[in-house]
């Protein structure tokens, strides 16, 4: 297949939710341009993303709402569930913990790891914070898709390479710092800073 | 000026990261090269990025690092301090507060919100959770420049709507809903089960 953009891969996540939505509101079809008012876009650009994965809807009809919602949850590969471990025991890593939206989605937190032994063997949400120190020794056994790295900045990368030595070929960054990971190992970062700035730089330049 | 991708000004935003750290290093100026191989993208991309805003560096000497990061921080608009209104004293809400990075780049957190009466009038890393009830009345006083949105998904989009109403001209989202605003707001969303998706999907068509 295909390299498909990354701004594509958002508005199929996006085009998913509505879906949901409009099916939780009992619409068995869809047009593109509905989708697109929803999601702030064109009914061109909600046909072009649909068209890099195949043909679907009818001229004239519309999506079939529950059968494009299936689609797109077999291309985002939302049909199976993931084992995420979060490291870091801080405010991030409880945010993420705590937030019912992964479980929701198919994202099940199984770990959570944390180096200071004030944290260490205490109850979270479920989980108990686990000694950093054990990763490599436990990541066999807790079968992990994916981590995500909710650590201070200095200690993410150290962090990142433990991961991927350890076999992990998935990673969501949320220290403050650029990581740099083999070719062969998805990384996404959420920069909050960056975020901001990029308000920052709109309303400087409106 | 022309509208300019957000991409780009990402990039530019990790750019002036790299700046910042070349110069701590004690590099008076740094190549398109060196740039781009810390950003893992083409010096030709960085050389591009940065002449939708003019003219910089030298060919065969490279960029300047103090002052390129100065026209970096011009162009971002980081030549200021922002006052920040964070919308729901939750996890998020709270993992916002107390990151540091924030204050360092120029966003200073001046007010927290919440409707829960367990949760108003306490304190809040120096600051004192407010009532949502009075946002409206405090706002004028407050000059608050930007808005967080860390509340629950059902109460973001009427909190996004009062938020407008009262004057606020960029919001940052946080809740897991897709939210409308007027096109004169300036509005940026970190849903972080996307981010998860990304990587579902990225595993899932590697």
């Amino acid at each position: 297949m295909r390299k498909i953009a990354e701004s594509t891969v958002r508005r199929l996540s996006l085009y998913l939710r509505f879906l949901e939505e409009f099916e939780e509101q009992g619409a068995s079809t869809v047009s593109s341009e509905a989708l697109a008012t929803r999601g702030g876009t064109t009914s061109a650009q909600v046909r072009k993303d649909l068209s890099f994965f195949g043909s679907f809807g009818k001229r004239g009809l519309g999506y079939q709402v529950h059968e494009l919602a299936g689609q797109l949850r077999d291309i985002l590969g939302l049909t199976r569930r993931y084992r995420v471990a979060v490291i870091g025991a801080g405010k991030i890593g409880s945010a993420l913990v705590q937030y019912r939206g992964f479980g929701q989605r198919g994202f099940d937190i199984v770990a959570i790891y944390d180096a200071d032994p004030a944290k260490i063997g205490h109850p979270w949400n479920g989980l108990k914070v686990r000694d950093i120190e054990n990763l490599e020794h436990d990541l066999p056994s807790l079968d992990v898709d994916l981590a995500v790295i909710a650590t201070p900045g200095e200690a993410a990368q150290p962090m990142a390479d433990r991961l991927v030595r350890a076999g992990i070929k998935a990673l969501l960054n949320f220290a403050p710092v650029q990581l740099t990971v083999a070719d062969e190992v998805i990384l996404k970062s959420v920069n909050l800073v960056l975020e901001l700035e990029l308000l920052s730089y709109a309303l400087t330049n409106r």
